[in-house]
């Protein structure tokens, strides 16, 4: 898997966390999943299919970044991770996935997409099964880090 | 979403944890998630996608179904829940679409799997993101409970 599978996704969140909730992701360097491990509070999974490539997304927060989040998207401050802010991790994932489909596909890689799932539950961690390489983006905001984690088999 | 649509993954899991890990697994009713949440401290999740129909399969296990399972399918007792686990979980989860997909394709839907996830972190709750209906089927085992969660928009 190479930068061209990476870089629809890293556009498409930093875009829609900018338009959607006014918040600046900055992207660190991806790197390849081996003892690294995203941990998180709240995350949303999506399942990518089709003839040439499957996959998979998963975007983690931590709880203080997910609230700014929530709270920039529904202009009033939110104090709690409950299943409103689910549907709103398994709706931004969905967003993102769908953007960079759409770059994905101007590259002739054709795909469909799956149902969101979204996980509430402090400090679990997230994990891919796939015969290939992981890769982790940590993106950092003014209100702390999260991660999203691709995979994709040829 | 109808029972053609349930019967598959029922069967599907309840062979392959017959056959891979000897334990009977007995389905419960399943029933409209609602309030229900499926709840546990591993889950398994997959994507499916396709021309007719989209959706989401996620089993979550308690730690002491799960430890079990493990014992039975490595033949030696495990007492963690650690990356191995959620590899076995991630390839359970494989199965088990991947035998719902042949018995679908006989009543003729076509879907491609995506790449599975697993989630690793103590009462962690699942919900799907859909606008179709979300179907759990809870288990009972001679070690506790788990839960199949089924989400599809045609």
């Amino acid at each position: 898997m190479n930068v061209e599978f990476i870089n629809p996704f890293l556009k498409s969140i930093t875009n829609i966390l900018s338009v959607m909730a006014q918040t600046e992701a900055r992207a660190g360097r991806p790197v390849k999943k081996e003892d690294n491990v995203a941990m998180g509070d709240v995350t949303g999974i999506i399942g990518m299919a089709g003839q040439q490539a499957k996959g998979s997304l998963a975007i983690t927060f931590t709880e203080p970044v997910i609230l700014h989040i929530a709270g920039q998207m529904l202009g009033e401050e939110v104090d709690e991770v409950d299943e409103s802010i689910g549907d709103m991790v398994g709706e931004i994932t969905n967003m993102v996935t769908g953007g960079a489909k759409r770059l994905l596909s101007e590259q002739g890689y054709k795909f469909d997409m799956a149902v969101p799932t979204t996980i509430l539950g402090k400090n679990h961690i997230v994990s891919h099964k796939t015969s290939g390489p992981i890769i982790i983006i940590p993106f950092d905001t003014d209100s702390g880090k999260f991660f999203v984690e691709v995979c994709f088999e040829m």
